[in-house]
C-alpha cells in the first residue's frame, strides 16, 4: 500500500546560524540551507533572515510541503506561536514568530522551544520511536531537556519544562549562570567543563593531552579529552567517569521523579561516545528506586548533525 | 440548591497502626477508629484487621458509603488494586487488596501508595483546592510526594512516581537508606535529621536543647528543635535554615524540571512550623529559573493528623 510521503520544512534557529531543511515523513533530509541569524540586528532582522532562507529553499523545491516547524531558543508559547527572551537575541522581548511565518507563506507553522523540539524529533524519527515515555537531554554549551510523556510532550505550566540542565547535583556547589548553585549544568556543559579541566590540567600537566592540543589549553574540547582516554589516559578517563557519575545523578533525580527509565542523550558532547554512556549507566543504576533498577537504560540519540532541522520539522508531523 | 452529602470510608494502612473513618464529600470526618496492623503477622493478619476494621465502622453508621478508599505503602497497581512490597510488611510480596475488599463488602475499592493519596487529599480538600498543579511533600520519617498535574495524579509508568526523598541534593553526600547517595531524604528524613542533630549536639553541648530534652538526647525530636529556635537558640535556627536550603534546593530541581511552582507541605516535621516553610521559600526563589521565580510558592498541608484517612476517602471522590 504505497502512500504519498509528506514533507515539511523545518527551521532550526540558533544565535548565530539559521539552517532551514526540507524533510520527509520519514525523517529524510532532501534539501539544507545555512544563513546568518543576524542577532545583533534585533527581532526584525532575524524574522527577515527566516523569511529570506525559507523562500530559499521553497524556490528549490517541487515537492508538496505540509507546513513549516521552527526550532528557537526561549520560552515558547505554542498557543500563540511566541518566542519570549530567547538567550543571545538581543533586543528580542515577545515575537509572534508563528503568525508571521505562517501568513507570509500561507501555510501552517509551529513553533517550539528547541530542547522540546529535538525531543520530539527523536519521538517521530529517531531513538524515541519505539517508546511511550522517554527524556531527551541535549549535552553542549547547555544541558537542554524535552520530556515525552506517553507520546507527548510535556510542557508544564507555561511551556518551561524539561530544564534538566538546572536540576541540582549539589546544593552547595558552583555558581550556575542561571543563579543557582550546583546545577548539572555547571559541572557538564562545555564551558563549565573545560575550564574545569583547564584548571585541573594547568595545575599538573598531562604530556598526552598537551600534545594533542599542540601544548595550546585554549584548543581542549570534548573530543580531544574523548581521545586521550581512549588512548588508554588516567586522567581523560577520571574526566569522562566523573561526568558520568553526575549526569548519572540528575538522571536518577529525573526517575525517581517521574518513574520513567528511558533516556535519550544527544548533542555536541555525544563526542565523548560509549564510555560517557557507559559510565552515566553505571551511576544511575546505582541511584534509582528499587523498582526502577532492572528498567532504566541509557540510549544515544539518533538525528546527529541535522538533529535541531529534522526536530524542527518533526512539529508539524507530530501535530498533523 | 441542596444536594445530599456523600460519604466514603477512608483507610490509612500503616506498619504499626490502620486507621479507618467515614468522611464526608466536604472532607468532613464523621468516625475514626484505630487497630493494630499486626502487620508480623502477614498479610493474610493485616487483610484480616483492615476487613474487622470496616465490618466495626460500618456497624456504627447509617450513611450511604460510596466507596472505599485504602491509601497503602508500596507500589500500587491502581487498575488492578494490587500492592507490592510495601516496607515494613513482613511476608508481603503482592496481595490484590482492592479485590479482596471490594468483594467482601460488595462496594467500590480504591487503592492508592499513600503519598499519593495525600495528594489526593490535598487536591479534593485541603490546598490544593485552588490549584491545577502542585506537587505535595510529605516530611515525616521518610520524604514522600505525590504530583497533580492538571487535576490528575501523575503516577508515571508504573505507579512509582513521586519520590521527591529520593532526589539527589548532593551526588557526593551520605548514603541513603535506597542505596543512593544524598538524597534529600537523607539530610531531611526525621531518623537521618534527628542523628546529625544529636552528633552536632554531642560534639558541642547546647544548654538550651539539653534543658528541654532533661540532658537526654534520645528525647530530642523536630519539635523540640522548634520549640529551641522559637526561643531564640541560634544552633537550633541554623538547623531549620539548611532544612529549609536543601528542601529548597530538591524543590527547585523539581520545578526546573516539570515547570510546576506551587508545592504543599504536609506531614510530620511540618512541626517546624512557619520558620522552616520560610527557608525553603526563601531557598527555592534563588534557585529557580527565571520564569518560574516570581510564581514559586510553598504552603502548607491543610489536613493535619487525620490526613491518612482523609487523603484515602478521597480517592472515592476522585475516582467518582
Amino acid at each position: 500500500m504505497a502512500k504519498t510521503e509528506k514533507y515539511a520544512i523545518g527551521v532550526d534557529l540558533g544565535g548565530t546560524n539559521i539552517k532551514i531543511g526540507i524533510v520527509s515523513q520519514r525523517g529524510k533530509l532532501l534539501k539544507k540551507i545555512s544563513l546568518s541569524s543576524k542577532a545583533e540586528g534585533g527581532p526584525d532582522k532575524v524574522v527577515k533572515q527566516i523569511r529570506l532562507g525559507i523562500k530559499e529553499i521553497l524556490s528549490k523545491n517541487k515537492k508538496k510541503i505540509r507546513g513549516i516547524g521552527i526550532g528557537s531558543p526561549g520560552v515558547v508559547s505554542i498557543k500563540k506561536g511566541t518566542v519570549e527572551n530567547p538567550p543571545n537575541f538581543p533586543g528580542w522581548t515577545k515575537v509572534n514568530l508563528g503568525n508571521i511565518i505562517s501568513k507570509e507563506f500561507d501555510i501552517d507553522c509551529h513553533v517550539e522551544n528547541d530542547a522540546n523540539a529535538a525531543a520530539i524529533g527523536e519521538m517521530i524519527f529517531g531513538t524515541g520511536k519505539r517508546y511511550n515515555s522517554f527524556v531527551m537531554i541535549t549535552l553542549g554549551t547547555g544541558v537542554g531537556g524535552g520530556i515525552i510523556l506517553n507520546r507527548k510532550l510535556y510542557r508544564g505550566e507555561i511551556g518551561a519544562a524539561g530544564e534538566i540542565g538546572h536540576i541540582t547535583i549539589n546544593y552547595e556547589g558552583p555558581r550556575c549562570n542561571c543563579g543557582s548553585f550546583g546545577c548539572i549544568e555547571a559541572y557538564v556543559g562545555n564551558n563549565y567543563l573545560i575550564s574545569k579541566v583547564k584548571a585541573d590540567l594547568t595545575a599538573s600537566p598531562n604530556p598526552k593531552i598537551l600534545k594533542l592540543v599542540n601544548n595550546d589549553l585554549n584548543l581542549l574540547t570534548p573530543l580531544i579529552i574523548n581521545k586521550a582516554a581512549e588512548d588508554g589516559d588516567a586522567f581523560a578517563k577520571s574526566v569522562i567517569s566523573e561526568m558520568g557519575e553526575q549526569i548519572g545523578s540528575a538522571l536518577a533525580s529525573v526517575s525517581n521523579l517521574l518513574d520513567v527509565s528511558t533516556f535519550i542523550i544527544g548533542g555536541g558532547v555525544s563526542g565523548f561516545g560509549r564510555s560517557l554512556f557507559t559510565a552515566i549507566n553505571k551511576s544511575l543504576v546505582v541511584r534509582v528506586i528499587t523498582s526502577l533498577r532492572n528498567r532504566v537504560k541509557v540510549l544515544p540519540a539518533k538525528l546527529k548533525n541535522e538533529a535541531g532541522i529534522k526536530g524542527a520539522s518533526a512539529l508539524v508531523f507530530y501535530k498533523s
